[in-house]
């Protein structure tokens, strides 16, 4: 079973259960963010979490081993077209020459790991029309000087 | 006086005067990401923030005018090829649907505004080394229905 | 059922009962544009219109929850390729630095929205030559300074 | 003299005098797109209205021959970047399909011209946020069956 | 029916016949060019040749309905990569500020409308090698200046 | 002298002595669109043309040397932007497949050549709306079968 | 049957019969190189040559007549990946400029036809490392003047 | 002195003394191919090579020197646009397949290279029209199998 | 049986009997690497090598053949988005100039070979987390001067 | 000073002086390959090794300061046209998914990092030829699982 088959039978259960991203996550003791991204099949679970997982959606164990499987990552647009994920395309692009700056500042030279990486969305309610918080933590990562 | 120039002369003087951008942006009372964006010419000041800048580095009324125009935004690469700047590309692509899935969960069919929008960037220590906490925050836009 | 599968099925339906996109968007009470564009899989209906939509043309409930489905908007080429299409990109090419211009110079410096838009098509009858006349209306969106 | 050049020129002396598009435009007789998209070199002023803008602005004569010239028309991104302009492009992306199938209902087979063509941008006031109205104006033309 | 599928049936049965698209235009009593490019799917018949083409064919009425649809016009590669249409995208790219001058020159500025537009492809008999003909003919477009 | 610098000495003098193409055409007993694709370098002249150019035009030996240089053909966009070039472009993707099905029903495999190769543009009055004839004549070149 | 088809059929023959390339084409009297192109689907043989080769691989008329088709010519990656195949493209530019030189000092302005064209594979052992020996013959096709 | 630099002094000179490639690589007693690419930067000679040009040409050391250095070779176009270069891409795109096939054939798995390699061009008399005749000769390289 | 379906064959078998990359290499005599490599469908082995891959595997001659043919090498991405593979391209960009400056030092004008070619990867032990060793290996090809 | 002219100082002084990367990188203590690469502005020096090149070569506190700053990291082409940097794009693209393989099979999910990560250039003395070996070692960065 690959991964796209595996993300449309979760979908298919996720659907028909009537759970929530946040809900499944936090059944599973884990972020909402990795765990929809690993059931899309952008990142792996290790075997309890992927097991968790299939019990809670009653999915088979072939599912349970593509959730853990190390996933081959893409995308299909170089730029994004859909709105929604070209905005963070776009702030990328607008604000890339700032986040370098600043990072360097008050980090040195190096990068933001996205491997060593978490990231959280959240509602932040608002009077004036409700916010979408993203924030990401990523572990700093100094150049090696050899 | 365009935007480039502006901001060579920007960060000359910043230069010579010894001045981060944390210690700029707390001086004319506005955010970091912001004022960096804005020196960097990504975005504009009103006529008071922009004069505040020049005062603190000792530059002409020209660059306090370039830094109230309205940017013409734009970037070098359709994909960014900085490590730092890319690590941001590849979170887009990797977590893209991601991102998605769990904004309509928790707000309906719309976007994360990115010009409604503003960003903060953190350093948070950690002993097994220091992370690097970027932090997004923008305005729900539900798609009209009309 | 997906968003392609559920065009098929309405335009399958509409060309039987041959109906036009405006009488259909009459009788559900929207604009001709956002419930063609529903049709086509780049907007989401409410519960209702969805229902409306799918009496009308005798399809059933599965359509109507893919009519609901936030979408996941794309489009086939970079550069539009079909004549009709490529004009308004050509317009956009063509035209885009007089509407940034105009813009700024009576809203300041920010944005028209492209999520709380609404958009009409409609024929000018014109004895030289009838004319296509697009009204695109789009929330002014100003860069948060923040 | 070139466009580019001409569009320098045109420029200093409008933000010299203090100067809007809208009463350029106005002063001259023309509409405010036309008018701004002939000094940015997207289009060709005849004799008179060249004169005219030459006059108001105290340009001498090569800035009014530049104006009357056939222009190339080019823009620098495929994708445009700059947030204001990429909207449209995404308008021309999200509701492509859709424009196409309302032309082709109301008009049959053939297209909206973007060269007899004409559009304006207008500000409509409004509580919940002031709205950008762009309504763009073209002749039909119909395929020629021969 | 789709276009494709039109195509594919349209060919089977011209082979079948052993019929030229030269005879089929004659047949219907239109040009070659048109009637091919209608037949691959690039423009639409009305519905009197739409007819007359599926008669001379013995197809049934859903490859005339097919015939008379508004096409979704494109292409494969953004370069044209057989041989023989590529000399004709490389006519474009060397001539093409040629064209421009001597249209403008002649005509002032506007465009050739590729919409109100007809060709021929001829057979010129040459002792020094046959010839290609191909005649190109289009309304001139003036820009509208409003 | 290269053939940039040779391009704008001659545009300068014929705008200075007000010549059209047309003229300088006649003048030097060849077609317009070859002189002009000549003196915009994308065509060389024989010694004896390219000095009868220099000498309706005062222009030096030099400028005779850069007109029979072997020209470096290219063009700036793959997909040309202004609206008169992509005219030409567009007809190439619209009916490309129609061109290649005709050619080789009339000749057999092979292609038009685009270096045997004559165009010409004229003017066709016409009550309708005056009409752009381009004429392409190509030698026929079948594919060797050896 | 199309031209992938008909490639898969040959290859299938070829293989249980246990051919080579060579032994084909010296079989039917043409170049290995036109008769793999022919096989491959990249030029047209003409009747008795798509016979003899059908005869040599039992394969009925179908494929005979797919073999006389006018190929349509096509390649998937605009730069080769495949090394072998983009060693080839490599040396067309790195040594672009130098063929254009001496093609240009030999014969004039003018191209080497692909059209027109022979090219063969051939084997020069060596003691130091055999080498692959490919020679291109093309038809010189000087510009027209006209 | 870089090679962009190097190249114009050679170009001068050869043209100011009137001499042909062929007679400079005659002169050096190399092949007319290496030697024009060595020119126009695209190889290095060896020193005594290096002298031997500039002796020839009346050029001083800083050119010997640059003629030495180890090139960055690179191309301005992915797809090559001049017509006599794009046939040389025209050729690898439609008979990649068919060189593949034949070198694997005749060698087995592996490559032609294109650092050990040679090429020439000659002029073959025809009275058909004379014939571009392009030789190439590469080491054939097995792949290491470890 | 193509390379694609050749591998699936192997993953699968490879995973019920649960053999790792390394064992199945040690088991041939083959290196990690090239087994891989190989059995991912991107190079060819040996009779005896592909016999003993399906041997170990309890796979049937048909994926024996197709362990031994020729590949046809190509990925899917013109720049890699997997963050893995991405490192690698990140690592020739970053440091192409210096790959070029440090072999140029030490070997002369010239290149390394992808072709016979070696790799290895390896596991280093490291109490600051442990590290991936990659070693390439290819023959030194200094450029033919002729 | 910006890095594009600190590293032209620095050739030129390392012409002059007649020294060699590796030379110099055993002068500061540092490796050949991070010391070339931060004299090509790839990478940034502390403040005494930056200070220490520049003693050794001669060059003023400006070049210094220029090697300490925290570079932008890009490079021309997306896929690079030099042939000894495309062979490691070459090598990355036909062994991707190998090297995928490998380190998930050695490591688990994660990969290698580009940022903790060196690299050496060695030449291997071989009969057969001598051999360029890179050696890369990068700290395995384990995806986060939060």
């Amino acid at each position: 079973m690959n991964k796209e088959l595996m993300t449309a039978r979760i979908l298919e259960a996720k659907n028909a259960k009537g759970l929530t991203w946040e809900a499944m996550a936090q059944s599973i003791g884990m972020s909402p963010v990795f765990t929809t991204s690993a059931c899309f099949g952008s990142n792996s679970l290790t075997e309890d979490k992927a097991l968790a997982v299939c019990e809670m959606l009653e999915l088979d164990r072939e599912v349970a081993d593509a959730l853990q499987a190390c996933p081959y990552k893409s995308w299909d647009w170089t730029v994004p077209q859909d709105p929604l994920i070209y905005r963070f395309y776009e702030v990328t692009g607008v604000y890339g020459d700032t986040l370098k700056a600043l990072i360097h500042e008050k980090f040195g030279d190096g990068i933001m790991s996205a491997i060593d990486f978490e990231m959280a969305v959240d509602k932040e309610e608002n009077p004036a029309g409700d916010r979408v918080v993203v924030t990401m933590s990523g572990k700093f990562l100094p150049y090696k000087k050899w």
